[in-house]
């Protein structure tokens, strides 16, 4: 029988506006310290709120307003597209430049140190030039914008997910998110530059989308019809898709990104268009990475990452090598599971005493003193010695112990930038490796990618899954060959490498059709999409049987109200009575402005979405009253900004009648109550709602399964539905925290604690 | 202003319920005949219609309970896919086997007659055995089961969409499908087998999801719960992106065709078990045609079309080619309305005069026979003589009259199976076709595929439509190459071939982000994805301005009440009480059987879904009164059926207490009214619905927007909407049909007239 295990009571209950991301959710049944900054995070509403205003502007809109509209959508989607794919390409060349400059240095620092001794010097100017580049980057995201740490994927999929975590799409986040990512990865981090492209493609999207720019203070004028919520939603969710299509040359894989994380509403046209961005994305990208390679016209550059070319002649799989594949799998979830748990402890431990920025800061350089360390030491001992061929010619190859026209090859993997190494564990011949020193950089860097993610600095998880993996699958590629040497089809360890990047990137993010696509695209080979399939998915779900994905962790930890596709499946014993807050806060149709503020003004409450009633004057019962409508706090404050209200005379005060405009410009960043200011004459007058509430909210009976709210709420994007009974009283009220607070633990529902403490 | 151009009122107000398809949509202004065969089609509901034994049972379910169920449903879409591999499989083989052997007999006449003289009767031998095959097919068709006429395609956008034209997912149909697909490819006829893949693989999917065949009169006693319209929507869908993932061997682009056409409400569970039988669809037709070619392990069939590899660095593109890719576009979206229109005004003939089984089957006859004798003509006249070069020798290749080692050209294109023809237009030297051989071949092709569309045979549209394109597209890249002989990046006149046909398909189907990702799965080359995607762009923009897509039309003409991605841009003014069908027929919650018989017998309303509502005993009105739920026809007569009355004493007469399952034996073909008998006795007695009702339906408030009212229906699924007063009267209710009657036409928005006369 289905029973909540974990029911834990509180006492103040809000409703979503500013969720504090101060809770102490029950993760593993574990109180979790809560994080030092508090994030007051805001639910977004997709559920367009139509009230009279919004309708009398579409009754006047012509067909041919209407197909304007649509065509400034596709255009706003192509400058998505062209700048995003600007911006990748801009921290491509910078990456390339600075650490090409780097490891130049570096090379040749140590090749002076190796014939005359004293290689220290070498690995002290590794470490300072790591920590200089790491230095800035940190600096940038612990005292200027610490939203830019990390990949901003959890950020992202919130945001899609109807939750904003504050200023996540500014300007200044994406500046910041930029400069960060190049110098992280030219600091030499166990990080890449993929999985920030997708948080600057949303933010590219959202300042592009709106027309105006609140940082610069900015306004073109244009676009305003898409100032609210949902169209902006749809514009990030381009954004998104494009970042994920330029990171990895993939634009189908972006387009199922954004569906995957975001979209719970499919519409055709909007998916064309998320397309359409994805695709001048890739190709702005390509187009000037091509220019800049000085090879015009050549399109073969289509991401950040290149795989390279898996020919299907060479690299050919058989049908009986597939359960080899699935058992790579299931080794890929179990090493991804670990890798979570260790990265959910510590990031416990840095909640716990690493919040303030400079010593944020400090960790972040040790770990690139340390990286550079222990790269060094790895290379220095290693004695794989690989003669050079013609296919070394654009790597940082380093010689150093090795006879003349040889290579250190622990070198190829540690000293270069992640994405090379990728690929050159992909596809450098058989035998370019020795088993040894596969294993070794295996658990080194294993451990050194776990300690990164997480750090204050702006870095993704993907090129290290992809490398940790690729690096033990061609350890298994090459322990199979020797294991049957006779036959040729195991000839091949860059395939076992491929399969077992999926594996470990599965294991790690636990995404399952994007990132198949993904791979198959990056990989340029469709006949792997069977294979790699059956990987993520067999990843999924041995790492799910012992720990979360990595960005799901993330999410939790901040107590984000995130909502699942769909509700748990034991809990349609549970109605909408149960989940529901109650009392409710009301508005009368006609209000008191004097109410309307000290409701407002509450901050022990803190709604946000108030249910208007009409009530009967000759009716004595003070509450509930008949439902006509839902009014949201941001609309109430813009009519107490513009004052629009009516005497007791029933003279209106207000100059102008307030338009769709005002609440546009006003549109996202509403002022908090208290910096209006409303006389005590003013607060005896009454404000009218009629004209700004939503007439006709959705409303449910009480007795409506969790289920079918959960539906509604995740297929329409509501943020506030009406409970009433059946009179049409209003007597409750869900919103999204009432919703994000069950899911199905091992033993059954259980309930987390998401609220304010 | 937006206003309603042409409103047409209706006398007769019918529920959806047995929508019958002979009603008269004003397309292009005329009115159209209806056809001589009435389709009575069923709205689907896909919300979950949760009544107190529904919740009980998922009450009583433990979470291992839920999660065996998630385990079948894996399972199922796995049986779908490898069933639906088969099936494609053996469509392959014999329309291989049959073809062969009827080219190898037709060639050996040929060469004897050439010698000879008196060719007129190897054209008589063609005919004969083409009208032979057709003959076969069309009689299937068109006397046991039309609905397996045509791809299947509109039949399955409609079941996705949420309208059941009946006996569409049945199992003779799948049998008179593949063998009709046979016939009519073997056959000569300018079809292709891809469509009807597609098809095919939703009827295996209805039929292994449900654990029964009623055909069969087998239960298997398995899967009893998925037998409800949302699960078996479900695995419908996964069926379809099976079928297209086998006909292309594109299995992301079945997924995407599933969305595109019928997920409103995006799961990531779901979506990843339609990827799972995708994948599992196209393993296993390359599995067993890799046997059955005799090199196991070699998986490069992935699809029943193989377009053959582009290798990137033979073909590339430049980007100042894309402008030249853009106006093929807009041709493909030309020749594309040129082609719908054709087909529209065929079948409007069609419809008037060739109604009647045989003449229908005469008209296959005639059509085979006809594209026999011009295909001969054609060849017997063309004197392009090309050297037999290593690379035919798969091909049907005929000498004819040209030189020893020399073969005709035009019978490349004529003379061979479509699919083959395509792949030799894509990739065959350049100079192997010579441009007036093409012209001739794209007119007389484009005419003969246009009259053979709609014919009472099992065939596609995608082939033909590809072969057209891929013709005048190699023109098109034969033309440009003679206006820049020195350039050498004209050379491949192959490239040209593809973007060709992608324009041409897209001009007719319209359909946008699927086929692009279906193109370009089956191209094997992710580079083409910027023009292709650009080029069906256009060809959709330009297509769309002069006549809909070719399976718009024919679900038009159908008057199927299909609901688009959103309500038309300009309905914000129209509201639910303007679009609610009223007044509305109600139960009440205790009802007398006599009452419900009577109701459900009445042929002139024919409702479906019934509010049931609850009148209080002391206030006189009659009505409305207070909703308390929502019930089916096919639950009451469930009810009927097993006589779950209650006595006026209130005593039980019903033996045993009803079950889900008595529901789920019954789905999907519940018995008429007509078959139920009822005494006078019974009629008396009561019912007592409260169990069996929905009892929270969804409800709006009459002043709704029709855009809310439409998004609540597709996001949800949902079958009937009641509109409620603001005490929770019932005094309305919406259906699908209510909603489909809009569109956004030239003028404004059209209301059609879409009910029975």
């Amino acid at each position: 029988m289905a029973n909540i295990t974990k029911k834990v009571s509180w006492s103040s209950r809000g409703d979503d506006s500013g969720l504090t991301g101060e809770g102490t959710p029950l993760l593993n049944g574990s109180e979790i310290p809560k994080p030092s900054r508090q994030v007051s995070m805001v639910s977004l509403d997709y559920d367009n709120i139509e009230n009279q205003l919004f309708l009398e502007e579409e009754r006047r809109m012509s067909p041919m307003g209407f197909r304007c509209l649509e065509i400034s959508r596709w255009v706003i989607c192509g400058l998505i597209g062209i700048l995003t794919g600007l911006i990748a390409c801009f921290i491509d060349i910078m990456v390339e430049k600075l650490a090409g400059y780097k490891y130049q240095v570096i090379k040749e620092n140590i090749e002076k140190f190796t014939e005359v001794g004293g290689l220290s010097i070498s690995l002290i100017l590794w470490a300072v030039l790591n920590c200089a580049f790491v230095l800035v980057g940190g600096i940038m995201v612990a005292f200027f914008e610490p939203i830019a740490a990390g990949s901003g994927i959890p950020q992202i999929k919130c945001y899609l997910n109807g939750v904003k975590i504050p200023r996540v799409v500014r300007l200044k986040t994406l500046v910041v998110k930029v400069i960060g990512v190049i110098c992280s990865v030219a600091g030499g981090l166990a990080v890449g530059k993929e999985g920030p492209m997708i948080h600057s493609g949303g933010v590219v999207a959202a300042g592009v989308s709106q027309g105006r720019s609140t940082s610069l203070k900015r306004d073109f004028k244009m676009f305003e019809y898409f100032r609210r919520d949902t169209e902006k939603r749809d514009f990030v969710s381009a954004g998104a898709a494009a970042g994920v299509s330029a990171a990895f040359g993939a634009p189908v894989g972006g387009v199922l990104f954004s569906l995957e994380e975001g979209a719970s509403f499919w519409n055709q046209m909007l998916t064309w268009r998320i397309f359409f961005a994805s695709m001048i994305s890739t190709f702005t990208l390509n187009f000037f990475l091509s220019i800049y390679h000085g090879k015009p016209g050549d399109l073969s550059n289509p991401g950040l990452i290149n795989f390279g070319r898996f020919e299907s002649d060479s690299v050919a799989y058989y049908y009986y090598e597939i359960p080899l594949f699935m058992c790579m799998g299931a080794l890929g979830g179990l090493l991804g599971a670990l890798f979570n748990s260790l990265n959910y402890w510590l990031t416990i431990f840095r909640i716990r005493y690493v919040h303030r920025p400079c010593l944020q800061v400090m960790e972040a350089l040790l770990v690139a003193a340390v990286t550079a360390a222990v790269s060094f030491t790895m290379i220095y001992f290693s004695n794989d010695c690989q003669p050079l061929g013609p296919e070394r010619n654009e790597e940082y190859s380093l010689q150093l112990f090795c006879a003349d026209g040889e290579y250190n090859s622990m070198a190829t993997a540690f000293f270069n930038t992640p994405e090379r190494s990728v690929r050159s564990l992909f596809h450098y011949q058989p035998g370019s490796y020795n088993p040894m020193t596969l294993g070794l950089f295996t658990l080194t860097y294993f451990f050194l990618a776990c300690w990164t993610y997480g750090l204050a600095v702006s870095a993704g998880v993907f090129i290290p899954s992809l490398l940790i993996g690729a690096a033990w699958g061609r350890l298994c590629g090459i322990l199979l060959a020797s294991f049957t040497p006779t036959s040729p089809i195991w000839a091949d360890p860059g395939k076992y490498a491929l399969i077992g990047a999926a594996a470990q990137l599965g294991g790690i993010v636990r995404m399952t059709l994007s990132l198949t696509v993904i791979m198959v695209e990056a990989t340029g080979n469709v006949t792997y999409g069977l294979p790699i399939m059956l990987v993520l998915m067999i990843a999924k779900i041995v790492g799910d049987y012992f720990q979360e994905g990595l960005y799901d962790i993330h999410i939790k930890l901040q107590s984000v109200p995130f909502l699942h596709w769909e509700a748990p499946a034991t809990s349609h014993w549970l109605t909408a009575r149960e989940v529901m807050s109650s009392p409710v806060t009301c508005f009368n149709r006609i209000e008191k402005v004097g109410t309307i503020v000290d409701v407002l003004s509450n901050t022990s409450t803190n709604h946000n979405g108030f249910p208007v009633v009409s009530r009967l004057e000759l009716t004595q019962e003070k509450n509930p009253a008949k439902l006509c409508g839902l009014i949201l706090r941001s609309q109430l404050i813009v009519l107490l900004k513009h004052k629009v209200f009516v005497e007791l005379a029933r003279s209106r005060l207000s100059q102008r009648k307030l338009q769709l405009k005002d609440f546009r410009d006003a549109y996202p960043r509403f002022p908090p109550i208290q910096s209006i200011h409303v006389s005590q004459d003013e607060r005896e007058c009454m404000m009218d709602l009629t004209e700004f509430m939503n007439p006709t909210p959705y409303t449910v009976p009480q007795d409506t399964s969790l289920p079918r709210v959960f539906k509604l709420f995740r297929a329409l994007g509501l943020r506030h539905l009406v409970v009433a009974d059946d009179v049409n009283r209003v007597i409750g009220l869900v919103t999204r925290k009432d919703l994000a607070r069950y899911h199905l633990g091992k033993h059954g529902l259980e309930e987390l604690q998401l609220a304010q403490t």
